[in-house]
């Protein structure tokens, strides 16, 4: 039976004055981290909080929202952190969904969560979790952990969450409809520690940086990897390149996850010296592939650095796939698998499957899912999205991707995205990889538009370089002695403009597509 | 959510033509035995057996055993693995105390199948699990799996356990009392050996050899292993060293898990040479430390294979510790670690207790407890058993040890062999470690005798070497010189005879006990 809360006692007693966490001019031992936990949560179960109730917590990263990653499965409580990014009006769509009783909230996020709290008639407790004086109206974190005094742990020990029991809610945007709260339990989130160990050989010894969003488990996620190997986490309320560097030398931090963006911004600053992250052992990065120019600098300035990717989404708690340190030779037998987000972890059940759900073999590309111990109990209160999603047994993920003749996973893009042109699937990024191939050509983007006699017709937008010339011919015959034909372009716009862009800066194809139709009609 | 079936179809899914397991002429590839299994489990509902149904199993080692360990979970069935070296009074208590509908039987042992049969009211179909002909009255285990037809997976999927669900019972001899029925889940078992991976680095190259007893989870857990990295399987039907040496050298065996006697069997064997072992990348042990003398021979005759020992019993899905290949080398940094069992895998809670669970420190010899995701559910149908072995959450071994510094465990005995004398608590092996370095001591062993003063007497029983000559005196003087006065003998009863063993060789201090009571009053 798995607990994740009882590593905080095994950590404790191993090693009751080692590091547990760390966050600004703060360290707590693993015995207070245990003191505080186990006193807060027995507080919290005093406030009326029951088994399977949800807890919500607004605030930015700080040792407070790691210790409410753990504390709420004490009294069988699941937390949702809420990403205070969202409007408000979408923080309110996500607490309505979870109904909670309680809102923990930090400094940054009062006005905020009292918004929430006036819409949402489920909450009826708001805690102030932070320094400084605690705002009218609310109940203070630290007061409730003062005075909780000593907890009756075989009580608490009867109302723990565990095994296959949801501990924590994420939700994620719907581009479809309402966000979907993802129910993850202690095993799926355990399991996928453990998963992930043969790869990066975690250990006491390791101190890691939590430097990206505690909201998203992309990064949450460590909190579970130091907790299982006791390590030290050091945690910065968010991510800033001069910050994250100076964290770093001071704390000796070994092992940092990162989005490529965000090493790209701490090696191209003015500040940026290899050897104020000489203590860094181990580099992980996911959400994107890292350029191979990147790479290739950071193999030779961080010589003690390993790096590593992990591609997974919250769903799958989060880890599908790693391309591990042996992967990262830019020099070695196989450069290619760096554009492969690597291999399944070795107990997921990972397939490629066409729009009938039937298998497809090496080199084919169809969407990605995967039955296995890490997958999601389900989407919170949707029933029919989480049958949906989970439909033959495997999460179905809605990335395509292709896997080789030696089990490595290439991505290519969204399976909503595909096009079906006479019968065909075309991934638009085949077609975009051909095209950028040519020498004249900037950017471009691959879309579907309706067309009579194929169903859909391969649309291009392109932006030629500004000493670049191309016809729309020349660079369809360019495609055709690269890919199928009928995954070339049938017709090109071409533009002047950079292309629209997400905040998360991916190209916006839907601006595209209505740009396109309104000209067309 | 973990069911271990689920990995058949993903290894039956990667390699369908790959080998999954072999017995004697038989090699069934990952498909044919994701076939079986499901056909199996669908003939077994039809029989009437529902979720959380037991099915007992007598047998040896064979193909159908190793399925048995899967397909039951598909129904939500546990299977009963029973120890054929059991009596026939003994059988009939474990199958009472579990009450199967299905008694499944192999050849050998169809005589003593009727007699549970007949005694346990609770078995109405006796199913016939081999080749040859179908005994009278019973069902054939292979015509059932030919009539079941494609079955219906959707409708099986709703029945299968899953996670924290017991999926099976292995009863252990209760040297107090009725025998004591295990119960293990998937989590705890699949958890095991990801727990075992970093240590070992299994693969699916890997061709793992089981001659150990399957009714047994020490030779058992293999199978857990095997099937988790989708390596191949060889079964033997019960250990003999030739045919051993031979399967090794056929199958070209690279995993192997043996107790120590059975490698030295083999090395001492007339037929042995080391050329026909060399495909050997992996000799884990377990049961007993390996003689230096043995392993200094087999690390220099058998430079592939790398050695692991493990620490483990039923109750911990087995493994609680591994002392892993890189403290196998005789010339290293710490041979004295290889008098330990080892640590702890990276989850386990383990810990040194003494007779009133307070924690001990390094050094401090009292009871191993542990708590992780390994431990068992429970005893079956023994709630105050069950209580007991897991007072304060934590799994009470019963094995007496001590942590070093560094976390290496050593193991001292039983707790019950404890003698406390004038209130000191000591282990029979510390003494029995100081008095077999004196040279003239052949054989010895050490029991707690009433004694009016201290409580209970230190009391050696010795065998000299023929050419040996020490008096009682000698002997204590030799041990006050490398222990503590109190743990050193206060009496030594001196013998001529070999000492009395049991069938497995340890020497049986209850009968010594019972002598040296016998002549003193």
């Amino acid at each position: 039976m798995i607990r994740i809360a009882d590593f905080i006692t095994k950590a404790a007693f191993e090693g009751p004055k080692r590091a547990a966490v760390s966050f600004e001019g703060l360290t707590l031992t693993w015995a207070e981290l245990e003191r505080r936990c186990w006193a807060i949560a027995s507080a919290f179960r005093d406030l009326g909080v029951g088994k399977g109730e949800r807890i919500a917590y607004l605030g930015q990263n700080s040792h407070r929202q790691f210790e409410a990653y753990l504390w709420p499965t004490r009294i069988g409580a699941i937390l949702v952190p809420l990403n205070y990014r969202l409007s408000i009006a979408e923080l309110i769509e996500c607490v309505a969904d979870c109904t909670p009783r309680v809102l923990v909230v930090d400094r940054h996020f009062v006005e905020e969560a009292r918004a929430i709290a006036d819409a949402c008639t489920s909450i009826d407790v708001l805690v102030y979790a932070d320094d400084g004086e605690v705002p009218a109206g609310m109940e203070s974190y630290e007061a409730l952990l003062d005075d909780a005094g000593a907890p009756d742990i075989r009580a608490l020990d009867a109302l723990a969450s565990s095994g296959d029991d949801t501990m924590i809610l994420f939700y994620t945007s719907g581009s479809e409809g309402k966000p979907k709260g993802v129910m993850l339990s202690h095993a799926g989130l355990f399991i996928n520690v453990l998963g992930q160990a043969p790869a990066y050989g975690w250990s006491s010894d390791d101190i890691f940086l939590l430097s990206g969003p505690m909201f998203h488990l992309g990064a949450g996620s460590r909190v579970f990897a130091a907790l299982v190997n006791a390590g030290h986490m050091v945690i910065v309320e968010k991510f800033d390149p001069v910050l994250v560097m100076q964290v770093i030398q001071t704390h000796r931090i070994t092992s940092v996850t990162f989005v490529p963006t965000m090493l790209s911004m701490i090696m191209n600053h003015p500040d940026y010296d290899p050897h104020n992250l000489s203590t860094l052992r181990l580099i992980c990065y996911g959400a994107a592939p890292m350029p191979i120019g990147l790479i290739e600098r950071a193999v030779a300035e961080l010589p003690h650095a390993r790096f590593g990717q992990s591609y997974g989404m919250t769903e799958t708690s989060p880890v599908l796939t790693i391309l591990g340190p042996e992967h990262h030779d830019p020099a070695g037998e196989h450069p290619e698998r760096l554009k492969s987000v690597g291999q399944p972890l070795v107990y997921s059940d990972l397939r490629i499957v066409d729009e009938n759900d039937r298998p497809l073999g090496p080199g084919e590309t169809g969407e990605i899912v995967i039955r296995g111990p890490q997958v999601m109990n389900g989407y919170w209160n949707q029933p029919e999205r989480t049958a949906e999603a989970l439909r033959g047994g495997y999460y179905h993920t809605g990335d395509a991707g292709y896997l080789d003749e030696d089990g490595y996973l290439y991505l290519a893009g969204r399976v909503k995205e595909m096009i079906i042109s006479g019968g065909e699937n075309v991934y638009p990024i085949e077609t975009e990889n051909a095209l950028s191939k040519h020498p004249a050509v900037a950017e471009c983007a691959v879309i579907g538009l309706p067309h009579e006699k194929w169903g859909e017709a391969v649309h291009a937008v392109v932006r030629l370089k500004t000493d670049g010339a191309a016809s729309e011919q020349d660079l369809i015959d360019h495609c055709r002695a690269l890919i199928a034909h009928y995954k070339c372009p049938l017709e090109i716009t071409f533009r002047d403009e950079l292309m629209p862009l997400s905040p998360t800066n991916k190209v916006l194809k839907s601006v595209l597509r209505e740009q396109i139709l309104a000209r067309v009609t």
